[in-house]
């Protein structure tokens, strides 16, 4: 059996592992988000590709969610002890050798995809990891300053991390989408599989910047197998995230069926056949089954029974 | 007054501190090796700079003589993890910050001795820091395999710290000397100061390196100041590091005459107006005066009666 996941960072490692669990002899692939990537102080950061990387290989701080276990900030410290910006991105040590090894690959003319399956031959996800694309895309945040009015567009991560997604957003740029194209592997991957889920990630941020690459959405469409989404909305909240302040802004309700909606039922020229909801929401996605089972993955037991769930509704 | 000193890395930057205090309210100019400087890891190392800028900014291990005191090895053991070459070479977690803030600012445009100026913001060592060069000159050795005899070049830092110098030495040869000039500063300085002084530096690859910028020796020789050298050699022996294994290679005698003749005697056409020697060593250099003094920078108050002695000798 060969399944695909569409993920984001955080949420959608959890998930992927939960997948692992409830499907152990799967083929799996992972096509994870690239939006949230960003050059700082020379080095190429790919935080939801590491994120994914560590948690699958063990080697991701649990409790913070993103970064290594047992991470230290020296250079950080120094970086700003010389007052090299920016200073409130999180760079830690341990994770900063990842980002040297992956910019020098990257200037030797690699592409990303080989770039990340060398780092993922020492972390051994379990899983085929590939970037959305190769060629670079990047979330870029269009915000009003809050004295002048006047529009700017920022990076993601500054948005994100440094404003924590505090200054209203006017809209989202994928800066470089229309040169983009899919990873090689990831059209084939999503067109052949038995089952492609879509993680409980960030509908706008992540899998929507997934789904922006030319040409996923049209694989989706011809995918063979079922496709399958998990709702990140749960009892009209959040579970993790900020879904909430990115949903409003591409003009999506903050609940489970906005969502799906969003999406779209595949028999209705959408996307999902099927749509997954936390019990005790409702929904209706024309053009897609609506299941309602259990979505909140509070411990290893509970995410491989979501898993296991939209494996089901996939009929894989 | 304005003293100058040519100065490679640990001795050259322990004499810089003895000048300092044995004249304090002299301005002072370090005109510092770059041969040993590396890019390894995508980043541009500059080993004798930092170790006289730490040195002279209160930011060096004393005890290691080089590097950051309190480093940590966080980074250099995670890129050994992933197998990222080179691994012998010791990469510190406060020491990196340095090389990445140097290489944006060099991948930006900025020459070496402007970035050396940002970087001694933070550190004020209360010299002027310049680089031999803003070209990049880097010294490699000639040595011959054990095995099969076939002679390679590999590069200085490799020599030095991967082999310990052990590898036998046929030759050093400046890669990138041809196009090299003086850094900005460099020749006015050495042309107009009241002494010129040789740190006891190694004199093949750091003060001979610093010899070997085309331009240096001609401002040597015109310059308005006594030019006044410290012998490295004491009792026929390195004090520190390895010129035993460097001078022979370049057909020097391992003796304070013999590293006096090979600068040799200004009055002879060569660079020295004096020599300063150990107690208790004797050497006579064609064209120069030579001054028998203790040489060992075994206390400060030691290296400072030793640089007092060379800017008397320098008659300043």
């Amino acid at each position: 059996m060969h399944i695909v996941v569409l993920a984001g960072g955080v949420g959608g490692a959890r998930f992927l592992r939960g997948v692992i669990s409830a499907a152990p002899d799967a083929e799996i692939t992972a096509v994870v988000n690239t939006g949230d990537d960003v050059t700082m102080h020379g080095l190429r950061i790919c935080p939801d590709l590491d994120t994914v990387m560590y948690t699958l290989g063990n080697g991701i701080d649990d409790e913070r969610g993103w970064g290594r276990r047992g991470e230290t900030w020296t250079v950080k410290e120094e970086l700003a002890a010389y007052g090299a910006e920016p200073t409130w991105f999180g760079l830690g040590d341990r994770d900063l050798a990842t980002h040297l090894v992956r910019t020098r690959m990257l200037d030797a003319g690699y592409p990303l995809s080989e770039v990340t399956a060398a780092l993922a031959e020492r972390w051994r996800p379990g899983v085929r990891l590939l970037p959305m694309s190769d060629q670079r895309v990047e979330t870029h945040v269009v915000v009003a300053d809050p004295d002048t009015g006047r529009q700017r567009a920022i990076h993601f991560q500054e948005w994100w991390v440094r404003h924590r997604a505090a200054l209203d957003a006017r809209a989202f740029v994928q800066v470089g989408v229309d040169d983009a194209r899919p990873a090689p592997g990831v059209v084939e991957a999503i067109g052949t599989a038995d089952a492609v889920l879509f993680a409980p990630s960030n509908p706008v941020v992540s899998i929507g910047t997934v789904l922006g690459v030319p040409g996923v959405r049209d694989a989706l469409r011809g995918a063979a197998g079922r496709v399958v989404g998990i709702s990140p909305i749960v009892g009209g909240d959040v579970v993790r995230g900020m879904a909430d302040r990115c949903l409003p802004v591409v003009g999506v309700e903050v609940s489970a069926e906005g969502v799906g909606r969003h999406y779209g039922g595949r028999r209705e020229g959408g996307l999902l056949d099927a749509w997954l909801v936390h019990t005790g929401d409702a929904a209706t996605v024309p053009g897609a089954d609506v299941h309602t089972v259990p979505l909140l993955m509070s411990s290893p037991a509970a995410t491989r029974a979501m898993a296991r769930a939209a494996l089901d509704a996939a009929g894989a």
